[in-house]
Order: structure tokens, then sequence, then C-alpha cells
């Protein structure tokens, strides 16, 4: 998970006598994409086409069905450019540039600063960088923490917010196997969803973007991974792993649970309900199973040794070394401290702060506009990071996104975690009282959904432009309920920010400066939802002892859906069932290397030497869901969509020959 | 939820004008059967012919199912009595007997006695009643706490235990609906099965059943329910209630999510899988739905203000009489006083005791294993109430069972129960560690469940039979698991026999008592999986606004499968589909009444006022889950499959005429 600005030219030229050129780099990196609902894609034309994965397209293609049209699950083929269909609210970057502003963070907090006054100057610091950015490049400007705190760099991105869908599959072969193969392999997904980016209008005219590989790639190449890691956890030190053991990790595998039990029920009462629900539920059972993998190896005795020896070797090595004792001897004493303190917050402070006690769009939509009148009072640097004046714009596309609000899941949605709330804290809890006003978790819930005007995006607008004294005026119950929330809530932010982020922030800097003068600046740091490069080699596994295959093939898709009858999720979709006859069915399907890769990562273009696109990452097996913690590749396998069977599938069940064409235009 | 010999004819007299003969109720008792995996049945015929709920057949018709033959999903018909199916391991009970031995059970605790003492002389007198009254009779004999502790019956029953099939219909037409409308209605439901009780190869002749009433029942009727409500908390204190609301409920819903996810995904990875798991899931999502409905009950502050309204009524009702105050007041505190104790183990104590760590039929076989050593080498008084000598029958049944035991289910389960252990207890603590022996949960299981060999019923007896030398001999990997958790597990029996079941009885006996005296003995005691009697009226009720009807039809089956384009769980069979033209549709199919009801009446026989059969309890609707807490037939109903659709459905789809003959003898 390399940094753009800062590649691993020394490792790639060592293991594979490669070094790819300053254009190659480029290339890659602004043919890359960050998809912002959660995941990576690429453009693959030089009239904006976009490729990336069907599930991280599913939150658009949600947003676009209605009860008569159902892109999610029957896919969609735009025959000409304006059959293609504007994306109701998706936001996307491109990287264009990476600056190092590690000084200036830091030189605006001075070594007297206690911890509050800390946070509140590095915050400060952040907003005013990225508005001067912004004001000047006219480009979204995010400062980027590393290594936990160790460095800031800016990140400048240029954004395209009108995003129109061109092709996708439909949902049974995109996800075939379903939850059961998720996390798998072999597998035989077609999980890729095309899109082009527009700009007044019209297609946009861009300079990188990746070629196609016709004839993809074999066992044993060097494959790389461009994409948008959402997070990990590997320089953590061990008392954080454990507090993610006791504390975080069971409380969102709890969320988890609770909501997909939540979401299947609703969805099993109608064909209709299934659909409103299926974008939530195929994102909840994805996560319910990555945390129980996370969890599985935070429980591992094994696991939790080979940290606790790198980490003891580590802090021998500082305690041996006089200066870089007393400049970093006190990191892990400082990071338990601080822990203790989030043990002692964190459940409250997720239901609370987190948003999980109010699982209801309209209650986030509530809570911004109370949120966004009290901070645009503020002058920029003191405001609370998400309303940032840079950000402002993607706040208010969500805001005011005309997506639509389906009271009936909003309402089972928000009742299910109003109950967990009073579990949580206590029926006899104060606040709890109050936010239930006399009624059951269902009856407050109903009430609630059933009141507020919220669904009315004009009112929205009314509001969110109106400011504090319209806000305040409201009488809106789900403003109310905001409105009542807000000083307990904002008392637990402060004091996460103060005494939980800021000391770890500085602990981690210290350590992170310590590992370099021990071992150099040789790792990368974890992943932080930004563009890194990963590389690896095309490689099958062992598993259970048996070795299996590097590919699959559309082939074995075919066995697999007999071996089952043909019964979800193993269904294959009728067009394709069509198409048997003609489809070349040794076409490889799916493959498997061992390039590093973490949620986030899903749509990100893989490559070969030649900077080329050989597939599409959009997934990992059970064996890496443990990669949060720890790199290992004796059975760990990232899992890409050959390029080869999108190519197959879009000529011969699909019949998308223009697309074809496109992807292979010189 | 009346005692049989303690029958409602004051209140049946007064508001229906009824006075059931002597005859009338012994009838009605001799033809009442407990079915003991936790339901209820009744005898319809001469023959000992037998009819119950499919959900509760659903145990055994699962454990005679193979991979090739699915009687659970796929239902049966005896054409003849030589293909009538034996059950596996079915037990049921009729009661023939009731015998109030309070004077004596409380004769055996002397007023000096200290909690744990106290504890010891009744367990002991209870084992011994039992084992002279199976000596004297032959009879099943169980001592049973009414009242929470203010008397004891002695019940003796005929058992049954060569239990054989006769009927089952497929599974989706029994569930029609499913999980979405469970707990609903309208409803359409043929939630039956009937069996037939052999004793010697032969049918049983017995001389008490039920006639069938082939014109059903009306909508006002008076109507009786005859079963064995499995438990309810109706006087509980509201101190207790808060425990429940806090502690036991959310920890209970918390195991049926983590189930009923592991079970689900377990089910759909393949057709076999889901046949393996069927029984289990059902239950899990039925009782997860339950809770749900529970804890909202406990959610709702206008709940709670009722029971606190009634118990300060009766709390000044006995500080106003001195005499009352001495012997009563105190109750109270003293409730509040074990139930600190059991908010203290409790999480522990049911992963330990109650064996929620290890989920895992094979592990349960290896703690009877152990247990059975220890405590046969004990005299009968002093054993753990599960093994006294005259339940030891019954255990074996069980422990040698030939029901089949899927190697791969037990692995997935123990598994993930024990990482929630892990998770419960934290990972640092000494019994976890050495349970998990340097494993992570998931290859602890695997190599437990690979290396036992208690699959083995030979070697199960081998053992049973062997007693303590051979079973301290064993080196079988559950065996020495259950030895290990044994000193542990015993202890926390130990604080909670002594320091939270036995207080709670002797402070509830005092304030049931206190009631007596209060309001005469106008109160039936909470229910306790016991034979008892309930009456109510067949009557509609409205629902957000909406009334509904009494009963629904056959024509609605059709109706509503046709609305979900027959997709499940809203699809009908084959053989239905196929007689529609034939059925006559109008034929009332389930109806709702004013009943008293709770989880274990299920397949209790309807009766009307002569006695005779007009239903089958199999559910209730959502509005009665807190029922458990306090009746309340505003919107509250119980749910019967109406006789009439089981006839026609037997005749028409079935064509099991002499079946219906045997039904309709008279």
């Amino acid at each position: 998970m390399w940094l753009f600005n800062r590649p691993p030219l020394k490792q790639l030229q060592q293991r594979y006598s490669f070094t790819p050129p300053p254009e190659w780099l480029e290339r890659l990196q602004k043919s890359s994409i960050r998809v912002n609902v959660g995941g990576s894609a690429s453009f693959v034309s030089a009239a904006g086409l976009i490729l990336t994965n069907h599930h991280v397209a599913l939150d658009c293609l949600q947003k676009l069905s209605t009860a008569t049209r159902n892109y999610a699950s029957n896919g969609y083929v735009a025959k000409t450019r304006a059959d293609e269909v504007k994306c109701v609210d998706l936001e996307t970057n491109v990287l264009m540039s990476i600056e190092d502003v590690t000084q200036r963070v830091n030189a605006a907090v001075s070594p007297g600063m206690d911890l509050a006054e800390a946070q509140k100057a590095r915050r400060a610091v952040m907003n005013t960088i990225e508005k001067e950015s912004l004001d000047k490049t006219g480009l979204r400007s995010d400062v980027v923490t590393l290594y936990q705190g160790a460095e800031y760099h800016l990140y400048r991105y240029k954004k395209y917010t009108d995003i129109r869908l061109v092709f996708a599959p439909e949902a049974n072969i995109a996800f075939f196997g379903g939850d059961p193969d998720n996390f798998e392999f072999p597998r035989y997904d077609l999980d890729v969803c095309f899109f082009r980016a527009y700009e007044d209008g019209k297609p946009v005219k861009i300079d990188h973007y990746l070629r196609v590989e016709p004839n993809g790639i074999n066992d044993g190449d060097l494959i790389f991974l461009s994409g948008h890691p959402g997070g990990t956890s590997r320089l953590n030190t061990l008392a954080h792993l454990r507090f993610l053991r006791d504390v975080q990790n069971p409380f969102t595998l709890d969320l988890l649970r609770r909501r997909e039990i939540l979401v299947s029920t609703f969805s099993e009462r109608s064909v209709e309900n299934a659909r409103r629900a299926s974008d939530g539920l195929f994102a909840i059972a994805n996560s319910r199973k990555a945390y129980i993998g996370l969890l599985e190896g935070l429980h591992d005795p094994a696991m939790i040794r080979t940290k606790a020896e790198s980490e003891a070797a580590l802090r021998a090595r500082v305690a041996s070394d006089q200066e870089l004792q007393s400049s970093s001897g006190h990191a892990w004493p400082a990071i338990e401290n601080s822990l203790k303190t989030d043990r002692a917050i964190f459940v409250e402070w997720s239901l609370l702060e987190g948003g999980s006690a109010f699982n209801s769009r309209l209650f986030r939509i509530a809570r911004v506009l109370v949120r966004l009148a009290e901070e645009k009072k503020k002058p920029n640097p003191e405001r609370l990071r998400e309303y940032r004046e840079s950000n402002l714009e993607s706040v208010e596309q969500q805001l005011y996104s005309e997506a639509p609000i389906y009271t009936d899941l909003e309402t089972a949605k928000l009742a299910n975690s109003l109950g967990h709330f009073v579990e949580a804290l206590g029926a006899e809890d104060p606040l709890v009282q109050q936010i239930l006003d006399g009624k059951s978790p269902m009856n407050r819930a109903s009430e609630l959904i059933r009141d507020t005007k919220l669904l009315d995006v004009a009112l929205r607008k009314r509001l969110g432009e109106g400011g504090e004294v319209v806000v305040d005026a409201s009488d809106d119950p789900m403003i109310k309920l905001a409105r009542l929330v807000e000083p307990r809530s904002r008392k637990l932010r402060k004091i996460h920010e103060d005494e939980v982020q800021e000391p770890l922030r500085q602990a981690y800097a210290k350590i992170a400066n310590a590992t370099f003068r021990v071992s150099g600046e040789e790792t990368y740091p974890d992943a932080t939802f930004t563009l890194r490069l990963a590389f690896g080699t095309v490689k099958s596994y062992e598993d259970s002892g048996r070795h299996g295959p590097w590919r699959t093939t559309i082939r074995g898709a075919f066995e697999r859906a007999a071996e089952h009858k043909n019964q979800p999720p193993f269904d294959l979709p009728e067009s394709w069932l069509m198409s048997n006859a003609k489809l070349k069915l040794a076409t490889p399907m799916n493959f498997v290397s061992t390039v590093d890769s973490i949620g986030g990562n899903s749509g990100s273009p893989a490559v070969n030497r030649d900077g080329n696109l050989v597939g599409v990452y959009f997934d990992f097996n059970q064996q890496s869901l443990r990669w949060d913690y720890l790199f290992d590749d004796r059975q760990g396998r990232s899992i890409c969509v050959d390029i080869r069977a999108v190519l197959e599938a879009l000529r011969t069940v699909y019949k998308a020959d223009k697309l074809v064409s496109e992807l292979l235009a010189k």
C-alpha cells in the first residue's frame, strides 16, 4: 500500500528487476478514481469511460431504481450515449497532486500546548491549508494524516459529479454465489460496471486512461493494483489491537448482526421490500463476514504472539538508545492510557456521535442541518473537520440529494437502532427517556418518521440555506431530536478528539519516527482511503491441503450453477443461460494474486508491467481478512475479474459491441 | 393458564354461564399430551392417533430425514399402519394425576436453615418424593414448583416413547409465509402433523381422546385451550422485570442473533446444508422474533408503569397490615438483592453452566457422561435435579439417541459459540486460554469435532454404563473439555442455586401468600411447561385502525401466494397448486381468539363447550408477545388452524381418506 509520491522503486527493482518510469506512474495515478461511497475505479477510454465493480456501483444503481425498473438486479446496457443514465448523487475524485505539509501542520502545534489546544490548533491549520488550496486551484483539497500522525500530505483531487451509467450486468452474475461464496475462491463473478464522466453535459475528454490488454495476464506474472484501500491497523500497538479485539470489533459486529437480521427480515416481506433494501443488505452481510474473520484473527493466539514479538523487539531497540527512549519511549504507555479513556466512552460515543442509535437517513439529514447552521457561524479554522469550507460542496451534495428515501425501511431501521440505544445506555438514562418520550422504540420511531417533513428536498434547502435562525425555529420532530442529542453528542466528540485521537496521534507519530530511525523509511503508512500502489504475483494457494487453481473459467460458472440446480444465490441470469452455446467457455473469469488490498480497493484496476489493464479487483479470500492487522501472502490472496471475461461477456452475452470497440481502441 | 386441579369454575360460570362437568375436565386432561421437545398435542382417536403442529414435530421429522428423503420439507402420508415411521427419540407425556405436596416439601426446610441448607433440603425431599412415586406407580413423577415457590404439586405422567409418523404436510404449507408472517394475522398455515403412539409394537388403545367437531367453531364462541405453556413471568416483581430487560433478554437475543446468522449462512451454502440445519433455523428465527417483541414490551414505559402501579398497590396493602408486613414485607428487597448477585454472574453462568459457550450436541453428550458418572455415585436425594433417579430414563433416552449428528454443522456452531465465549470472558481469562489451547476458536472447534469419538453410540453406552472409572480414564478430547469446564461451571451453579434461586423462591412464596390473603386465591401460577386450561372467545381485533377478519380461508392462501408470485416463503406446494380446482376455497383456514397462551402451547387442542376438537393452536400475534409479562386481550390473539381446513386438505389434497375416517369415527 505504497504512496504514489514515494513508490517502492527499490523493492520492485530488487524483486522483479523492474523500475516503472515516471510517465507509467503518472498515467496510473491519474487514471485511478476514488468513488466516494467507498470504492475505487479507473478511466478506461479517452472519452471518460469508467470501470468499477457492480458492488461499488450498487448505491447508485439502487438510487436510480424504482418498483418497476430495477437497474440493480436486472442490469442495463446503454445502446447510445443518449441512453446513459445520470446517477443521483455519486461523487468521484481523481488525484492530481500530493504535497508534503507535515512541517506546516506540526509548526502550528507548539510544545507547551495541552491536548485540547493541540487538537484545536492542528484542526485549524488543516482547515486553513485546505481552504487556501481550494481557493488557489479549484481542486478538492484534503490534508491526509499518515502513519497515524507522523506525516501530513495535502491531496488535490479533480472532482466529477455528473456520472452516468453505461453498462451493468445482472446482480446474480455480478454477485454469483452470494454471501456463501463471498471472500472465497474459486469464484465466478462478473463484478463490473461501466460509467462515463460528463462535464457540461458532454463526456469528458481525458489525457490519462488505461489501455486494455486483451490477452490478460498469466500465472506467475507481476501485477499492480492502484486504488483506495479504506483503512488498516497494521501499525497499531498490541494494546490498540486488544482494544479492537475487546471493544470496537465486538461492538461493530453486534451492530452488523442487528442490522442484518432487521434488513433481511424486512426484505423477506415482499419483492418490493427486497428491492428497497438490497444495497444495504449486501453491504451489511459483506461487513459482517469480514468482521467475523477479523475477530477470529484477533482471537488467534498465534497472531497476537507475532505482533507482540515485533513490538517487543522495537521497544527493546528504542530502550537501548537513550535519545530514542526519551523521545519515543513513553509513546506506548500514552497509547494505553488514551485507550483506557476510549474504552470508557466508546459505546456511547458510537451510538450518539457515530449516530448508530439513530440509523435513519432522515435523522442524518436533520443532524447535518443542525450542525451546518451552527458551524457556518464559526470562522473556518474553528469548525468541525467535516464542515470546513473546502468540504461544504460535498456535504451539500449529499444533503440535497434527490435519492429516494423509503419511510417503511427508515421506520424499521430507526426502531431497531433506538432499541439498541435503550439496551446499551439503560432505560433509566435521562437522555434515553427524553428521546423515547414515553413511547416504546417502535412507536417512537413510527411517530418520528411519520411526522418529519425532511423528505422534502426543497424544505431541506430552505433550512440549509436559512442558517441558524431558521433551523432553530423549526419544530420538525426530527430536527428537534437532533437538537436534543446535540449537547451530549458534542461533549463525547470533544473527549474523543482531545483525550483519545490527539494523544494517539502524538504517540503514533513518535513510534513512527522511532521506526524510521531504526529500520529506515521502508514502511508504507496504514491505509486511509487515499490512492496507494500495491504489487504482487499472480499465484494460486493451498487450502486444507489442496492446491487451488490460479484462475477460474466461464465454464466453471455454468458447472457451479448446475451443481446447485441454478437456485439462488447460484443462479445464472437468463442472458447467460441463453448464451451458453456461443460463449468461449475456456475464457478465464476470476484470478488470484498476492497483491496487497483491503476494503475500499474494490473496483481498483489491476495492471501489468506495461501499465495496461488486465483485470478489476473485487474481493480477497478469507485468509486475507486479517490483512487489516498483518499482511501475509502464504494463503492470503486478492481476487480480480479477468478482463478477458469482461470482453467475452460484453461481446457474446450483452452484444455491447460499441463498448468493446471503445475499450480496445488504440 | 389455570391448573386442572383448580379449574376456573367460578369465572366460567360468571362470564359464560358454563360449568364444565368433571368428566369433561378429565377427558380433556387425559387427551392432552406434552411433547418433551417443547410443545403440546392431543389424542384424537381411540387407536392412539396424535395431533400436533408441524413445527413441534420438526425435531422428529428432521432426525428421520436423510439427504435423499426429506420428511421435514416434503411431508409424508402413511398409506397403511405398516408405513407409519418410528421417531428416533421423541418422548411424550400424558398427565394422569396431580397431588399437592406443598406441606411435605416445606416441612423439609426448617426455619433456622441458611440458604444453601434450605436449597439442599428442598432438592433432597423433591428427589425423594419423585423416586417414591415412580417406584409405587411406575409413572414419570415430577414435583412442580408453582407460584415461583408458594406451592409444590406432584405431577404423574404416563410416558409414550414409541411414537410413529402418520402424516405431515409439506413445510411450505405448514409454515406458509415463513418468518415474515410468523406472529402475524391474517395467516394461512396448515401447521399440523399426525403421529400415533405405540406400545409393544402395537397402536395403543386409549380411553380418553378428543372427538373432532366437523362443523368447527364460529365468531363469538367460547373456546378452550389445553396445553403446556412453557414459562411466563407475570408474577415477577418490577425489579425482576428490569433484570429481564437489562440482562437476561439482551443476552438471549444476542445469542439468537449470533446463531441465526451462523445457521442461515451455513444453510445457504448448499441444499444439503439447508436440510441439515432447517429445524434449528426455524426455532432460532422464531425465538428471535419473540424476544424482539418481549424487549420492545419491556422498553415500553407504559407497560412498566402498569406493572409498577399494581406492585405499589400490593406493597401498600402489605405495609398497612402489620402481620402481612412482618411476614412478607421484606420479600421485595430480598428479590432485588438476589438479582444483584444474578447480574454479576448471569453471563458467565449462561455460557458455562447453561452451555452457550459450547453449542454442540457432542459437547452436551460429553458433559452428560461426565456428570452422570459423578452424580450416580451420590445418594438420590443429593443429586443435581436432572440426574435424580426418576429422571434417568429420560436422560439416557437422549444420551443414547441414534439421531444423526452432522459434524460440519457441529463445527460451525461450536466455533461460533467459542468465539462468543472469548468475547464475553475476555481473551486473557485463564480458563478461556486453557479451552482454546493456543488455537483460534475456529481451529480449536475443528480439532475437537474431528477428534472426538462420541458420534459412536456404542462408545457412549460403554462410557455411560461404565461409570466414573471408565469416564475418568477416557482421553476423548470432548470429554476432556467437559472435565476442564466442570469446576468453574459447578461453582457458578452452586452460587446460582443458593444465592439466586433459593432466596427468590422464598421471597416469591411470601409475595404469593400475601397476594392470596389480599385478593383470595384467584390467580393462576406462572406457566411451568405443565398442563394448563385457558379459555376465551373467538374474536377479531383492530390493528393500525383496521379491523381484521376472525378467520382466513383456503382461498386466501392462494391469493397471498399469487401476490408474491408463489416465491418462497409464500410458495404453495405442488400438491396444493394441483388441487386448486377441487378444494372448497371458502373453508376456514386459521382463526383468532382471546384465549391465553405462550410458547409451549404449540400443538394444543382447541375445544368448544362440548369438549370437541375445533382447531389446533400454533401461534399468537405480535401484540401478545408481551403476554409473557402481562395478559391483555385488547389486541393480543392466539391463532389456531381450523379443523375444517385440516379435514379438507386431508381429503382433497392428500387423499388421506382413512385418516379422515379415523378422525370422524364416532
